[in-house]
């Protein structure tokens, strides 16, 4: 297996992700320097403050320059500002990797503005979100058995998506291979599609004329079904907005599920309904077993 | 404030809801008598066990003679099995209560098949439900700081209802009052619909040729959206069966608001999916700033 080491490592947009990669190479000596560079004045201070990074920039020219390894996590819609000034100065042979949710988008920027480096540009995916959000809320523990999807391109060199597995692996996480397309379409139906149903949940009792009300006798199902709707409105437009294709088939099927189950309904048909809902709790009891022996 | 004493309770469904009002009744030494009526032997015989009830029966008829009080905890489709066994024996003036999820079919239920009680039949419904189900999950505890709906027939006499309400309070719950046709309409949308948009989702993904795959990738915001998922099928459809009204018009309502989603992320709506998702963030954010500070 490769190793990952760096001696310059750069991490554009030091949030959740970004400081948890960081603080987690960092304690595993694994870094000499990390660069943050960020918009935000106060969350890359505050990075600084942590000792999360040890050098801030909000120049991504400036920062990357004698870097060996560039790590991008921004919001999925910042990608393209992001490659395009990172093609102007990178050094060749530099490794590139990225942690947005969205993968064919990302594959479509780096093949248009990073043409130079498809051979050592990995995207990866780490299966680690939370409703927090910025630096204050990064850990070196955030990837610990969880897992990170690569998406190699075809052009990738072996020791760069070996690197950047490495690089998952000593913060704590599994790593699986696929398709970006495959990516897409997988976490479209069971992260993306969940997300859009949450929000469109909450967004329909907010509208009632008696929202409150409703919002008093909501309980911990509610809570716990609409946990994901207090993610961040911003990063999950980017994300939307990246995997549209797939999103769109699946919040169709999903519609005509709710149809189905509608119609059902009205027809009392009491068989059905329970048989619609075994088959989901079992489904998802079936789910949890294997994920407890994991 | 009206007391809530009993020299003899029965429990007719000792689950984890007749379970715990009697273990907390119990435990606050209002009770001198429980006796716990079942189809489930081994659940009933495990409710002597844990020292919830003192005596077991399986006829209805036969328990709640001389009974002063008795808890309708059954699923809702049973109810009027029950009540039809009740109005054979039931002395006047005992004070009858349930606990179902759903309030307007209750309520035609004890209009049937009680009619010569209706002063004394208090509907209610504590908030407090869970994926467990069964004695072993009963506690004490289980309605502390949990909200109970009280749905009084106008035929209630008012000291029936306090001391119904006075029940719940020594459970350590909060009750409000409010009509079973409103209650049924506040609950389909806050409670009844995430179940269903949960059992769906999984249903769908659960059919999929790679949910195998789809499974593995699910994470954390995945397995809160579904928890409720995890219900009890059998008392899901009863609940669905019995709001049917309400719960298809959310359904619907449902279903428009995900196509006007989807018509907007086919449209690349950047500023209108952001109002949405914002929208529905700060609802729910807003609604747990109130409820920690209860």
């Amino acid at each position: 297996m490769s190793e990952f080491n760096s001696d310059k490592l750069v991490v554009i947009g030091v949030g959740l992700i970004g400081g948890s990669v960081a603080s987690a190479l960092r304690r595993a000596g694994r870094v000499k320097r990390v660069v943050g560079v960020g918009r935000g004045r106060s969350n890359i201070e505050r990075a600084l403050e942590l000792g999360v990074i040890d050098e801030a920039s909000a120049d991504i020219g400036a920062a990357v320059r004698g870097a060996d390894a560039v790590l991008l996590a921004v919001p999925v819609q910042q990608n393209e500002r992001v490659l395009g000034a990172l093609a102007e100065s990178l050094l060749p042979g530099t490794l590139v990797t990225d942690a947005g949710s969205t993968k064919q988008d990302f594959v479509a920027a780096v093949r248009r503005l990073l043409p130079s480096h498809l051979s050592t540009t990995v995207p990866g995916h780490p299966i680690a979100g939370a409703e927090y959000t910025g630096v204050d809320a990064a850990s070196p523990n955030l990837f610990e058995g969880k897992n990170v999807v690569l998406a190699p391109l075809p052009e990738n060199k072996p020791e760069a998506v070996d690197r950047v597995e490495a690089m998952w692996k000593i913060c704590g996480a599994r790593t699986t291979r696929m398709s970006a397309e495959h990516h897409d379409r997988v976490f479209s139906a069971v992260s993306h599609l969940p997300h859009m149903l949450a929000y469109s949940l909450v967004h329909m009792i907010a509208g009632r004329a008696d929202a409150r009300e409703l919002f008093d006798f909501a309980a911990s199902g509610f809570r716990d079904f609409t946990r994901i709707a207090g993610s961040s409105p911003e990063m999950w437009r980017d994300i939307a907005l990246a995997n549209k294709e797939a999103l769109v088939a699946d919040l169709e099927a999903y519609q005509k599920q709710v149809a189905e189950l509608t119609a059902r309904l009205k027809a009392a048909d009491a068989v059905e309904l329970e048989r619609i809902f075994e088959t989901a709790r079992s489904a998802r009891g079936a789910w949890l077993d294997r994920n407890q022996k994991r």
